[in-house]
């Protein structure tokens, strides 16, 4: 059997088990885990070593190095993170629902684990750790199709867990590291319906794009983020700037950040210029429509492509808009349905906002920066889905699950 | 613009004034249509007759031109399907839960429409009455792909909706049908996530599986039924036998149906015969295992192939098991997750039963026959989920909703 299709059967092997374990087998097994990343630490990192010296040899850029480099105190964040997912409440189990039929059937629906996921990403070892640890706490098993550039890392990390595994009451097969990394077996699992429930890719535009192409099994999709701020004419100076300044520069890297600002021109009339000034000072690049470049010098002429840019970076775009349904529609046609904020003291434009916006997350009188699963307070986050179905927004370990119903009959048969 | 991309760009514009409508606003326009359809009668069957007498030049068979026709009462149980869809209950906007933040953001979760719905179906024009009327109850826009073989009558329908939408307070872009039926637009709409959030296959195993193949826009997947009744040592003789016959005869070409029998030894020891031959007499054919054949003589050996086969007819599988946990194996390794019964008077094979088999519903002493939106109480069905994204088990209205998040803030913004 190839690789593929031994780990595949192994994770599919243990779904059973798993979606039987207690709560307490399945805290147990994430203790053992974190306890055993500190035993292994040595030869986990010496692994990690492999792995950064070919990166190495290969020209791979310091951000990506960084990304791939363990070290031991990533490995007891990681323990630490173990320790914080215990503490969660269980979600496997729980009656949802509860009915009874005019025929006397009583229909139960309860929560179950998904069954087994496959998660697809690059060269960061956390996820590693991080996915095997949320699909363990949700009874799922899960098959792990990491980068060829962290082969070493994952294979030490995996040796980690089974060993814990091993020591639990959960089976050992639960967490299966695919060795074979290559692009014609990835594309073999992204369709293997057979045995795997649902995909997670977690990484690049261009990974998920990959995913999304070639998959037949269902995707959980986390996206990208253009995010908007839009300040009404009634919004509070202080408060604007405030949020708009911190939901670009406080981590401009992310998906919830903001990548176009929406200046009413009744606010502009006051207070633009305090707004780009303060953008300016702390070093974002101001791309603005035909209004904004003609009042402020410093400006450059947005192009029609920028509207639709998530740059990840200190650039901003800045349109001025006549009223709060010109900037609905602006979003509506250039947003990525993430993450959409109003400043305003007009309840009416605020309920427009919130009904008309087509997004997982509208806020007003707050930054976009907290779409997140801490921030939300879910304990742990498995990404911010950007697509309508199953989970929307950020995911914590309900998105992990599904339910099934449970029927009770005394001998009924359909007539 | 090619008619695909004008008609999913029409019904991307209705979508937001879609959502904001109110429950009467959108029960108004179900009224309208049930009344339209009346009025429209004489061009309807006219429409409809074209797509019958093309459908015979080709040689059309029975079945299929029955499914095609439309009647006078068909369309009469059309416009009472449509006023009873106006009784159930209104999914959009129900608050689902609000909490509050220890930053003081108030996080509200609401229901709201998915957006666009892409329903791809066969030459069954009732489909088209079916889901833009499940759609526009929810909120949702449609861009219809219906089959070449029904076109003039999808046109005929799909004008009655338009019409009626236009004397409603809908927007009448709610509703779009594709033109161009051929297989090349089909292959660009399933990849058209900039303008669908949804596609939902209804029809054949081979519809479904080219949809999945060739979509990057996420599908709600309604699939086979392969189908288990598990008799138990303990089993009542005359429950047993009336809920298997019942699950395998009562309406055999449907995904509930059941598909196999497992047997337990001991209760077949007394019990078997009667069972079979009550099979025999409604005209199952028999497939057994090496005991059943030997034991019955009607009964001819089932290949291995039989036992993953979903017959859809008067034919059934029958294997002895000798324990709970046989059969929970058997039916993870053959089944589709579909619906699965244990019949028995023994409460912890029920439990382990319930726990441990991989399925959508599952039956303690009742027939199969049950899974279904009607007989759960949900008033309406848009199919049966056997995936574990998003909806499992029988769809109502919710499963064409999804949620956002709207986070009142005072001006958080992230340290």
């Amino acid at each position: 059997m190839s690789d593929l299709l031994t780990k595949a059967t192994a994770a599919k092997e243990a779904r059973t088990a798993l979606a039987s374990s207690t709560t307490d087998e399945k805290n147990d097994a994430l203790e053992r885990i974190a306890v055993q990343l500190a035993v292994d630490e040595t030869s986990i990192l010496e692994a990690n070593s492999l792995d950064l010296e070919e990166g190495q040899r290969q020209g791979m850029s310091e951000s990506l190095q960084d990304r791939l480099r363990l070290t031991s105190d990533r490995l007891k964040e990681m323990s630490s993170a173990l320790r914080e997912l215990k503490q969660l409440a269980d979600p496997i189990g729980e009656e949802m629902t509860t009915w009874k039929r005019p025929n006397g059937l009583s229909i139960q629906q309860v929560r179950v684990p998904i069954g087994v996921i496959g998660m697809v990403y690059e060269a960061r070892p956390n996820v590693t750790i991080d996915a095997s640890s949320l699909c363990l706490k949700t009874g799922n098993a899960v098959l792990l199709r990491g980068s060829s550039t962290a082969i070493h890392s994952n294979r030490a990390l995996v040796k980690s867990i089974q060993t814990a595994l091993k020591a639990s009451a959960l089976p050992e097969g639960a967490v299966q590291l695919l060795e074979d990394t290559s692009r014609e077996t990835a594309a073999k699992m992204f369709k293997l319906n057979s045995h795997l429930d649902v995909l997670i890719p977690r990484g690049s535009a261009a990974l998920i794009q990959a995913v999304l192409e070639q998959s037949t099994v269902p995707v959980l999709e986390t996206g990208a983020g253009n995010c908007h701020v839009f300040i009404d004419s009634s919004a509070q100076k202080d408060m604007a700037i405030a949020i708009a300044v911190n939901a670009k520069t406080q981590r401009p890297s992310v998906c919830n950040a903001a990548e176009t600002l929406l200046v009413h021109k009744d606010w502009s009339a006051n207070y633009l210029k305090a707004l780009l000034d303060d953008l300016t000072a702390n070093g974002v690049e101001i791309r603005g429509d035909a209004s904004i470049v003609s009042f402020y010098e410093e400006a450059i002429p947005a192009e029609e492509d920028d509207w639709a840019t998530e740059y990840n970076d200190l650039i901003v775009t800045v349109k001025m808009v006549s009223d709060v349904q010109e900037a609905i529609a602006h979003i509506n046609t250039y947003g990525t349905t993430h993450s959409e904020a109003i400043v305003s003291e007009t309840t009416e434009h605020v309920t427009s906002f919130f009904q008309e916006v087509d997004a997982a997350a509208l806020y007003h009188n707050a930054s976009t920066r907290f779409t997140d699963g801490f921030e939300f307070g879910f304990g742990a986050e498995i990404g911010i889905s950007t697509q309508k179905l199953h989970a929307r927004g950020p995911m914590g370990l309900l998105a992990l699950t599904s339910s099934k119903y449970l029927i009770e009959g005394t001998g009924q048969i359909k007539g």
